[in-house]
This record gives structure tokens, C-alpha cells and sequence, in this order.
């Protein structure tokens, strides 16, 4: 498998009384297929993965591959703060006919590079999924160096790809170097859309089709047909809002924006709150400078 | 009640089936209180209450306070990405008689004040307890302010004392400025343990007792004798060893302090690694010299 | 004055006896002309500006502008402490006949904003050279967001230009987007130098062309033309050595890189310590990489 | 010389036509020798010895030594970028008559510590005085670790002492065990006053005085007694001022309470600005309040 382009990521959705509304979540998958995406990465952070009791997560993964029924690949999100746990949701990704894993090591404890290299071993060793490294260090709270990833690309079999979110593009350039181009990298900052790219990232990891349509998938286009000035164009038009849902948080602000679109995702799981009034405005406003 | 001292943190020990081992818990409790603890708080960091199933974290908080049997306080733990998680966490442990909970908001997108304010005020109010605010930014992935800390101290009724591990002396000023002195603050940063009790804290949060025997205890007499060549004197003493079990993450450190001590606690669970010869001869010699 | 493309820098040799080397610095000059510049910025970072004594910035300045004698503009660099000094220094650039001034606020006790405007306002009343903001808090202790630098471009009519070496390319979006792509930025990052130019800089200020000869105009040549294949190529080409120049100093290593090539521009002044031995090996494999 | 206690530190004071204002100068001597210093240290921080003219710091230098004339030690400060010109410096203060220096590395480029060491060790060399090193890499620039600064002490002869401006009470830890307690150490971060004394400071290097009158002596006394109840109370009520001119910069800041005293002790150099009305109006509260 050989991912490429924009890797789409659905929130999940809730009911009003906090359990998955299954029909949105299957709007959502149609919605992103729609805008261009080339693949589906459900239980991400913008997925709300690591707030999700174990039965429901289950249940948003099997919904997710049998509703998107190989339209497209599907990557599952895993954020386990124990090896254990890890394991047994890639092997439930796996029954459910998951196309590969997206696996963040979140942690309490600071993890060493040892620890983290046993975790993703163990993993990788119980599935024959091909695995998706993620790095991001705000949410998860570890760091992996770009010689830790591709220690780990060059030594356990099924770690294929790898998920860069730590918003620095010089990470970017040591993984290609350390890895001689070998390791594709995917940019999972989207402030860093357009550079990422020209850097030569292999896609771009993004909720941003939820609410900007094909615009993601344009930009990619400008840079694939070396029209910079295009990009650039497509770029700065597309930066207000991939910043504003960025510094809000992905769950809230793409929630809020589909409600603004009359699509009823619900809210994100407590402590996270809804947006407020004066984030509602922002963001109507964003999305309208947008659509002119 | 009024909480002063030492709050000894136990270690969680594990079987070699990675289970629970309930007679090595009982034993450490009654170790702390042999050395001196004013308190005691299971599940804390130390006792890796984060990486626990649900049904383990229930069996210590419950074996704890039973095998305490009211010789000394006991807080416990709760370190829960939800909050209703959190909440359900804390009726079991008042219905199992605990008798303060002390309550660490991790994370995995990064909390806004408003929404930490809300995660502490709902689990406050679902609880009769006494809350102590835990705040950890190292293990949690969210810094609290001197500022909302004393906010919700003011604002919600039982949140009464506050634990600070940040390791910055200068927010333990704050909160007894922006209090008055009236929240009592403990101290959880081990390598600071002089200063904050220098500068006025109630405690010190700490699982040295596991290893130093009395001397944490001994360190919070002279201070209070304002004896500080003495103060000083213990201090310096302990550091070295205070400082490996930091750098070292206190699961591993201590587990294995115990092992040397020869006591079967296990191994921290995974990802945590236990610590390797290497660490393990280190923390030797730096036991030996403290008996000298 | 609009300027693109490379802006060179060259070092400030020095003899022996640690006095300039007036030969050696003509010789620089040229071999930046000839390596493809666009501009020529003497008494930067690179030159040493800030370690010169006040005759021999002086004497630097008049002979460069001298000798490149209307070949190439010519930005002259200013480092002062105080306002004061800086204005005599502008007044005497312009006397020698300059083309720009490129300005950075070092700093003892941090600047606030107002200080820092007024002081760039107070150097551009008493010049009527068009002035280039320099922001590199790495070296000047002094942070410039992105806001404030816009905010002068707004209000102080000879500030025209802005050299951002800061390393992050989201101040390079905002300053685009907060000018409304009116203010040329230019990239001062070397390891940055591919995003920055598809992000839309109007140049790349660099001493690299003194060892890299016409690599750094090939790439903004691939860049414009669309090439981004041959762009990349190009800079994961240089980018080894981008790298080692930075982190190693510029002084230092720009001056032993032109020792390897046989030009004697001496070392740089104490406290900085030449190249040892292993880092002259290093920087030599380096180069001779570059040259297959 | 085994100095102990408070060491003292004056403005520079300005007349309006910006030169030195010798006659307020003399005056700012008397009122910290009379305020309870133990010594005096001209041209620090506080003395913007970094912005003086070299005429004007000489001058600072001689009139400061004779104005004393013996009544306590004088430590002289230097903060030059290169180590000729701190040489020179040290040769002067010595011909002067200074007891100590107080020299902290500025730097443009960042040092690596053999470029420190060599700094350090050239001055010395140039030098019989005793001399201190200051650590405060929030205006130098550059940070010196424990490590290196107990290495210069121990293969340096005239190194004997260092001032510890980081704020971080871990350094004065580290300091204290890896001099095995040999190397006295002062504390520069006016905020940490209480800790450093209880951590087993030699002293505190401090502006403090010239607003603050006796407290800080005080303090030092309180903790030398072993009385830390009264110790944070002094502390306490101290502490607000403290954060307060260092928050603002101490030039800005003292110089602005001089005047709130009645003192003409001018403004600060360019580009630093005085302090406007609301700091002044912040400043007078503060003050009141202590004296209440």
C-alpha cells in the first residue's frame, strides 16, 4: 500500500444524550470521500480516539471500514497509554479489515527511546497491518526524533509510514535524509500544508476537508503540477481557517463548523467544551471569506 | 482535616502475572507508616494510577484504605481523561472511605482554564470530599496557573490544598500571595523540598520514604525547628538519590530500590521498562552512601 | 530599491595580527559577485559586525562599498547596543554611499515593543536609506513577532524590507498576511531556505554562497521556474552543509571553509575560536560531497 | 576576601544632558552602605554597564573606588563582547583599585564553553583581583552550566566565586555538591531571595536596596538566626517590589523609584525607556505598602 495525497479525518460524532450517532459518522465518511480525500484515517485526534470508552471505539472503527466499504483505504487511529491495550486494538482494527494503523504512544510517564521502540515492536509484531508512525508531541506528550523513527522504519518490518506534527519542517528534511527518501512522511501540521509539500511530504493528514471541500486536495494539485504561485494562492486563501482550528482544538472546531453547514456532530466529550459564541463568529466569518 | 508533612506515596506491585500483588501493597503501606508519613496517598503517579485497568485501580483504592484502617489520612488518586470517568472515580472512593481525593486533569488536547474549571467543579460536586488540585504539567500535559488554582480554590467549596509539582518555587509564591496564605500548597518536586518548606508549604508529596526511611520526615522536623544548618545538611544528603528517581520516572526507580531492598514489587507495566544494571548499580551506590 | 533573489554575506578577514585584511575582504566581495548575489550585505552576522571596533566597521564598510562599486547594492549591517550609536553608524553608512541599511536591536535588558520601535524609529529619521528589519532573536536576545515588525513597516516610512531568521516559516505567513504581501520578507534560516522561497520570500540572505558558488542561486532559479523536483534536489543537495555552517557559527565556519579552499580570511575574534581539527575534517567531507 | 551578605547594587545615574551624573552617583554610595550592604558592585545590570561609553565606564569605575574609599569591598562589573576589551577592563578596575570583578560573558554568536573557558581564563590570567563569575543568560545570552562554572573554579586560580542569575534553585544545588560545597555561591534573581539564603547562599547580589532600605539585610539576618517564620514574612512582604523591578528591568525600574524618593538618578540609556505613569503609579502602591 503506498498512501498518497490528503488523508481525511472524520470526528466522531455524538448523540444528544453522548453515545456515537452512527448516521452522522456515516455522512461524515461520505462527506470526506466526496471532497477529494484519498484516504480515511477514523480515531484520530480530530476523532476524539483517546476519550472514547473501549466498546465505543470499537464500534466507530467497525462502522467506519464497513461504511466506506474500500472506496478508499482506511487507516485506524490508536492512542493507548499501555502496550497492552495497544495490541489488542490493532488486532480488532485488523478483524475488522482495516487497511493499516495510525498508533501515537500517548504517556504519563516520559517514555525513553527504548520504551517507545518496545511499544511500537510489540504492536507491529501482533498485527501484519503496515503501521503509520505519529509523532505529536502536544497531545501525546513524547517526542520522537526523526533518528528514533527511522530507527524504528529500518528495523521492524510492517512501520511504513510516518505521521509528522510537530509543526517543525526541519524534522521533515532529517527523516528523508536519515532514511535516503526511503521513509514517506506525511505532514500532519496543517499550517505547514504548503511547505510540507514542497519539501516533499507524500500527503497531507488533515480534518480541514470537513469543512474547506476540495480546497486541500487543489493545493496538492498546484504543487504536484509545480504551479507555485497557485499554491501559494490556494495556501494563504486556506491559512485563517487551518490556523483557527488548529489553536482551538480539531474536535471543537470542526464540530463547530459542521453545525454552522447544518450538520449535527455534536459536542466534544467533556472536559472538552463546545465553541463559544465569539468562536462561532469567528469561524462563520472565516468560512465565508473563504466561499467568496 | 488538616494535612501536614509527609504523604508517602506507595508503589502499585504487580505479580509476575502482571496482576496485582495485594500482600507486597499491604506490606508497603505499612512501610510508609513505619517511616514517618503524615499521609498516605495510593494511586498517585508513583503508583502508576494511569496505566491501571478500571478494576485494578478500584482493587487498590479499596485495599489501601481497608488495610490502613484509618492509622493515617488517605488520599487517592484519579487521573482520568474524561470527566465522567473522573467523577465515577470519585464515588468509589468516598463509598470505600477514603478520606481526601487528590485529582490530576490529564490530557491529551491541550484543557483551557474554562474547561479545567469545569472538570474540577463537576467532580467536586459529586463528592463530599476534600479535593487536593494535582498539577503536574510533566505526566499531564496541562500546566494550571497559581491564578485558576486559587480561582477554583476560592470558587468551588471542596477543593482545599493544592499539590505542586511543576518544580518552579516562584508559583508556590503566588498561590500564597493570590490566597493569602490561606490554600494550603504541597510540595511534589522532590529536588525542591527544602525550598518549599522554606517558603511556607504544608507538606511534601513524595515516595522517598520507600527508600530513605525517615529521613524525608526527619528534613520537615528541622525546618520546622528552624534548624536550617541541619535542614540543610539532610537535604543535601538525600538529593542525589531525590534527583535519580525523578530523572529516572518513580515507578521504575523505586520498584527497583525495593528490589534491592528485597522487596518483590515487579516491574512498572508496559511501556514502562524496569531499570537495567546499569541504573540499577547506580542507585546502589547512591543508597550505600546515604547509610553511611 | 527592490531587491530578490541571493543576498551574499561575507566574512571580515583578518591578518595576524588581527587588524582587517583589506585584500582578502576584495577578494570576498568579488567571488560573492561572481558566485551569482544579487546584493552584497558586508558587516552582518557573518562579518563579525558586532565584535568590530568602531574604526574598523568603519573602514570595513567604506572599502566594501568602495570596491563593489556599484557592481551589486549594497546593504550595509548595524549591531548597537544604544540608539545613539546605531544612528551615527546609519549616517556614516549612507556617507560612504550605501544602498540600504540592515538592522538588528542587540540587546542587554530585553526591549519591550515600544522600545524597539523607537529605536528602529529614531535611526530611520536621521537616514534616508531604505532600512531592512533583521530579526534573529538567536543572536540579539531580542524576539520581534511578526505584529510589531508590520506594524513598523506601516509607520516608519524608509523601513521597507525584513530579514526573518527566527527559523519558523508561520512568522513568514504572517507577515505576508498581516502586510497583505506588501512587505518583501527575505529568509535569514539557511536550513529554511526551499520552504521559505515557496512560501513567497523575495530572497535568501546567506553567507553560503562563499562555499557553495552558484548552488544558492541555482535553487532560487528551480524555485521560480516551477522545477520543485530540481529544487528539492538542489537543497537536500546543500542542506548538509547549510546545517554545519549554522550550528557551528558562521564566523567560524565560513572562515575555515575558505581556508580549505585556499583563502586566508584568518579567524574569527576571541572569545570565538577557529575551527579544530575535527570539525575542518567534517566540513571538508562536506564540500567534497557536494562537489561529486 | 570571603565575602557574605548583601552585596549592593547603584544605578548609573544620567544627567539631563545624558553624561554621568558624578555628584548623584557619590549620593547612591552612601545610601547603600548606609542601608546595610556588605559590598558594593558598580557597573552591574543594574548600572547598565553595558550600554556606557568606554570613557564613561571608566569614569563610573574610579569615582565609585573613591567614593567608597574602603569603607566596604567594591566588586567591579564587565560585560564585553570580546575578551580584549574585557581585559582591558579588568586592568583598569585593578589600577583603580577595585577588590573583585564580576564578569559575564555578552555574546552575539553563542559560546561553546571552551570558548567560555578560554574567555575566562585570558581575563584571569590578565588579572590578580578575585574574580566572580555572573551567570544571567537572559541578558548575555549565553547560559553556563554548573559543570563548566565548578570546572573554571577549580582549574582557574582567580575564580572564587559566581553570581547565579538563572532563577533556577536546582543550579545552586548542583554548584553546591559539585564544589563539594567549596565555591561560594550568590544568588542574582531577587524572587528566589528566601530559597537561595535557605539553600545555603553566601549572598545576595541585589538593586533591592536602594528602594528597599534595610529589609533586605534584614532577611539575611532572619535566616542566619534560623527565625523562618520572620524570614518569609520579610520575604513576603518583599516580594511584590522584587518582581516587580526585575519584571520591568532593574535600570528602568530603580531609577524610577529614586525618583519617586526624590532621587534625580535620570532615565536609562537609550533604548531603554523610562518607566511611564501606570509603572509609576504601580511602583508608589508598592513602595506604600512596604512601608505600612
Amino acid at each position: 500500500m503506498k498512501l498518497n495525497g490528503i488523508i481525511g479525518y472524520p470526528v466522531t460524532p455524538f448523540s444528544n444524550d453522548n453515545t456515537i450517532n452512527i448516521a452522522v459518522l456515516k455522512q461524515m465518511l461520505d462527506l470526506l470521500i466526496k471532497n477529494g480525500c484519498d484516504a480515511i484515517a477514523p480515531l484520530g485526534s480530530t476523532g476524539e480516539s483517546a476519550y472514547l470508552e473501549w466498546d465505543e471505539w470499537c464500534l466507530v472503527a467497525k462502522t467506519s471500514i464497513e461504511s466506506i466499504n474500500k472506496r478508499l483505504p482506511v487507516i485506524i487511529g490508536i492512542s493507548e497509554l499501555t502496550t497492552d491495550q495497544a495490541i489488542k486494538k490493532a488486532q480488532i482494527a485488523q478483524s475488522y479489515g482495516a487497511d493499516a494503523l495510525m498508533i501515537i504512544p500517548v504517556s504519563y510517564w516520559k517514555l525513553t527511546d527504548q520504551e517507545i521502540f518496545e511499544y511500537y515492536q510489540s504492536i507491529a509484531q501482533a498485527t501484519t497491518l503496515p503501521i503509520m508512525i505519529y509523532n505529536n508531541p502536544a497531545t501525546s506528550g513524547v517526542d520522537m526524533s526523526p533518528e528514533l523513527i527511522v530507527r524504528m522504519f529500518n528495523q521492524i518490518p510492517n512501520i511504513t509510514m510516518v505521521k509528522e506534527s510537530s509543526g517543525d519542517i526541519q524534522r521533515m528534511h532529517q527523516i528523508y535524509e536519515l532514511s535516503k527518501g526511503e521513509l514517506p512522511f506525511y505532514n500532519g501540521c496543517n499550517p505547514l500544508a504548503l511547505e510540507a509539500l514542497c519539501a516533499g511530504a507524500s500527503g497531507w493528514c488533515t480534518a480541514a476537508p470537513n469543512l474547506l471541500g476540495q480546497l486541500p486536495q487543489q493545493l496538492i494539485q498546484h504543487v504536484k503540477n509545480g504551479n507555485l504561485n497557485q499554491a501559494q494562492k490556494s495556501f494563504y486563501q486556506q491559512l485563517p481557517l487551518l490556523r483557527f482550528i488548529v489553536s482551538g482544538g480539531l474536535p471543537k472546531t470542526i464540530k463547530a463548523g459542521l453545525q454552522l453547514q447544518g450538520v449535527s456532530a455534536g459536542t466534544p466529550r467533556k472536559p472538552l467544551i463546545k465553541a463559544n459564541d465569539v468562536e462561532l463568529s469567528q469561524l462563520k466569518q472565516l468560512l465565508a471569506k473563504i466561499e467568496d
